[in-house]
């Protein structure tokens, strides 16, 4: 169970400093520790590394994402692929 | 029948702490309880699980949805697949 | 002949209560009894029905459906497949 | 020659009551009589038909089309297909 | 050389009474009369003809087009295909 | 190196008068003159040419071109293909 | 680790005047210095090269790129491919 989440943008607040999962359109993934995120959903990961189709990696470091490419961000520290 | 939905929001205020069906684009679903919403339809799911093209399942666990990539939100407990 | 239409907007306010043909991008259709509507074109359906390529049916029961989404929404009962 | 066109909506506005054609997104059009238009032009239909690749035909009767799937509306009797 | 061209939509308004060739997405193109515009790039064309891949034609007369299809408007003379 | 770029337009100001190389979605290019641009980056292009996947080419002269199909715009002479 | 990030555009901010990777849209690239950037994540690079599908390169030189096309900016040197 999950306390203290009133508004959608709460989550991402709690998961500063945090990895998170990070789903974007056309199948690509983003793994990373949230710095920051707007209220556009523009965010940025540190020690980011992207995934396409579940194969390829790719260290691309500290990256800033535009917001209107994400599908959903988990920052549950239970996810499994 | 339903009652007292007066505005389309009234559902998804209606379904909070409840399981819900979220049909997302490019043929991605996720189940999850819904804990929060906004305006723009941006929600967060509490043990999300995503099921791509009805086969394959991921727990996300705790996750936020941008409401862009949503198509629609089912929270009826009679939904069958 | 239809009478009492001014705006677009009247012809959902009429549909209340009554079913309704929803044309969905990417070949989805819905079919239900319009609850709700806001100026998004957001629409909330009691007993929905999912019909994807003019094949498949599933019962999503109460929905809501985001307005991008939507082509168009037919409330008229002679509406023949 | 068309007289009294000062701006585009000036067109649906004397389309009023006569049949359009409407070529939406993804090949598909619409043949209907024109009710009402707003801003975004979102449009009603009344006994609208759906042609889908120049093909198929669908009865929809009173319609209501969201503006963002619209292509062009064309009020011209002159149209041959 | 063009003289007096301060902002874009001094294009459309010197081009107004005259033929444009006019892409839309999806590879179409209509050639017509530019009648009226308004901020939104939306137009009308008088005496509108749609071309598909270079090849079928289409007259559909006076015609209202939404401007988030268009690419580009070009009323030169010189237009060459 | 490039002085006095304190904002994107900036550059786009710096460049009336002179051959950009366009890019727009969907692989299509463009080159011309830029005569004008306004805050959505919709432009005007004189003897504008059209190249689609680096092949075809098509003279469009004087055009008016709407920002949201634009990728990036290139004014930089020594761009080479 | 990385102080001083409060808010997304800060990276961006961090990065003026160094290299950057540009995911865009449709599997294109760009590496070049970072000028500048606005709101809507335009951004200007210069010394830009294009990197289509990880495999042809073209030098564009000096470029403007339009911020709806973006999916991601990574400042961070220590990125390989």
């Amino acid at each position: 169970m999950v306390n203290g989440i009133e508004r959608p943008l709460d989550v991402l607040n709690n998961a500063k400093g945090k990895e998170v999962l990070v789903q974007l359109k056309n199948n690509r993934q983003m793994v990373g520790t949230l710095l920051a995120f707007d209220i556009h959903i523009n965010i940025v990961l540190d020690n980011a590394k992207e995934i396409v189709e579940n194969d390829s990696k790719r260290s691309v470091g500290l990256t800033f994402l535009r917001g209107d490419t994400i599908i959903f961000i988990s920052p549950a520290s239970m996810a499994n692929k």
